[in-house]
């Protein structure tokens, strides 16, 4: 088995580029700093991209589906089917990250890194790991070496996608059980109360809740994770499909590409490329806050703001795909607007000078 | 002179539809209520255009302009002739209101409702109604027929573009010296003090800053406009692109468009065309958070939630169009998503039910 991700170098980016961003920006026909956030994503997108005038159009949906043994211990509000159902009605164009990626003009594809069944589909890639984790409450969830795979497959798709031409990868997910994972993770590699990282996912009642709590809790204190090192912690309590977009974020980081990361699973997954090269954090961006309550305590950890704040928390990185318009505005706003010499337009009157370009 | 707008009726929201919505949303392939904001605003869409699957696209994006006297007291930190050299701007495709319009596939009317300088364009609509307000330190800003004219030439515009197929109306201004006329608005109809609404609008010194609350103060104390009156109001201290977006809105109302409600200005416009008829607010969602400081008040007296808070200053319809997808996700959300029966996908299991479509 080939492990690609453990040869890639990431660059870093470029603040030169951005500050040059930002200076030209200061030259469009608006007040400076009028558009707010927008003016800071635009320097952001410069410094990754090593473009002035950065692109993010086509964006590239990349969805890693996989199954979670953990299931059987009661935590979900669905039965473990419904990742291979609901993989089908992506494949069927029926579910929201279909609708989504399709108004943003988004390539879209979903990847089965380890669903419990086999789906037969033209349209499905399959890096099938193993059918689903293990239960990690009796054992590992995978072994060391099943974890890399993981990585590796989401490093080599998403570096097909970008060999196909897309500008911004969207990590996204479909595992029924993986805010137990996720949840599980972040405890690990955070020292965080379980209890306040966990939600109730896709709705699980408050009875649900408490044995989600507890699971993740006997896990933690049976299988010892090494919080310190990332792939021990995807093996002994993670999951396929955060292990599959790790590895496609390390991807685009050593490509240049920004990354849009979706709620609380991308967003562990996030935290976990962090771990494995810190460089590849400053290729992220983060689509929105979910209404899960252990995405706040990773965006912290990230450092990063949210563009939005809806309160959704649906996975399959529709959170990211419809903050997606807000990034392209940021790249639209300095390549398409005008510059106040270019528009002939009077300058700010200030302290008697007469300044197209005002600070 | 003819008032269409005084003989107009806005049609109570359908409740029912929205309600319907809501349950056929509970459908969809996707766990309840977890695309928190966007379920809300296609219920929203849903009661306003009385369409269970409701459509907001295309947009039209109508932009007024015009001038202000009370720039000659110091206020802006531009000068006057900016808001013709704007628009110029807007009619050659270089302001940021045409980038993000092009972007959402708006429809983008310019009107010149006031602007104190001739404009030669065949693409600006001229419904000048005067060269500008007066400086309303010295006297009314306009007398109340003219302020009633311009809520007339918004309220016809905006249905004329309603007519060529608009189905969601994003009102946008140009008009140096607009946010001290909307304070003062703001600060009359409100009674709140001066001192908590006024911002640097387009950037102004804390100087400069004195001298804005200073002028509004004694404007107010001069001008006493009747706070339980919007038009006198208007005619007093307010300003012609003001009248024209609330008579914009008062249109899109009585014909159950959606709209999408900009920053301070705007907002202030949607406050008079609530006044005027308090059920055009229920078809007003506000588009963006502003960082000027009285569009918290606004928002306030709207008792409305913006869907983003990205920090944005700028006006023209900015970021009410930068919100625009995400209400047209809303709308997409349900429009085009599978249901659960539909997709054959397994019930949430509860208390031993099996349901396709579960609470």
């Amino acid at each position: 088995m080939k492990n690609h991700w453990k040869n890639a170098s990431i660059p870093a980016i470029d603040k030169k580029v951005g500050r040059d961003a930002q200076t030209y920006i200061h030259s469009l026909t608006k007040p400076v700093g009028s558009l707010g956030r927008l003016e800071d994503l635009a320097v952001s997108l410069a410094s990754m991209t090593k473009e002035r005038f950065p692109t993010v159009f086509p964006p590239g949906v990349l969805i890693f589906a996989a199954d979670h043994g953990i299931v059987s211990e009661g935590v979900s509000a669905y039965p473990q089917e419904v990742t291979g159902q609901m993989v089908r009605n992506f494949l069927n164009g029926g579910a929201a990250i279909n609708v989504f990626s399709k108004q943003i003009g988004a390539k879209l594809n979903i990847v089965d890194i380890g669903i419990a069944a086999e789906i037969n589909s033209q349209t499905l890639i399959s890096r099938k790991v193993r059918y689903g984790t293990a239960n990690f409450l009796l054992g590992d969830a995978m072994i060391r070496e099943e974890a890399e795979q993981a990585i590796d497959a989401g490093y080599q798709t998403a570096n097909e996608m970008i060999n196909n031409g897309i500008k911004c990868l969207i990590p996204g997910e479909m595992g029924i059980g993986n805010t137990t994972a996720s949840s599980a993770v972040v405890a690990a590699v955070s020292g965080e109360e379980v209890d306040t990282l966990v939600g109730t996912g896709t709705g699980i009642e408050k009875e649900k809740l408490q044995i989600k709590k507890d699971v993740i809790e006997k896990a933690l204190a049976l299988r010892k994770p090494n919080g310190d090192d990332p792939v021990d912690v995807l093996s002994k309590v993670g999951g396929l499909e955060i292990a599959g977009m790790a590895g496609a974020m390390l991807a685009a980081s050593s490509r240049s590409i920004p990354i849009l990361v979706d709620g609380f699973i991308a967003s562990t997954a996030a935290l976990i490329a962090k771990m494995i090269c810190s460089a590849s954090a400053d290729y992220m961006i983060l689509g929105h806050r979910s209404a899960e309550p252990g995405h706040m305590k990773v965006i912290k950890l990230l450092g990063k703001e949210p563009i939005l704040d809806l309160g959704m928390r649906l996975g399959e990185g529709s959170g990211a795909a419809i903050a997606f318009p807000v990034l392209q505005s940021a790249s639209l706003m300095i390549n398409e607007m005008a510059t106040f010499e270019a528009a002939q337009i009077s300058a700010k009157k200030q302290e008697g000078e007469t300044r197209l370009v005002y600070k």
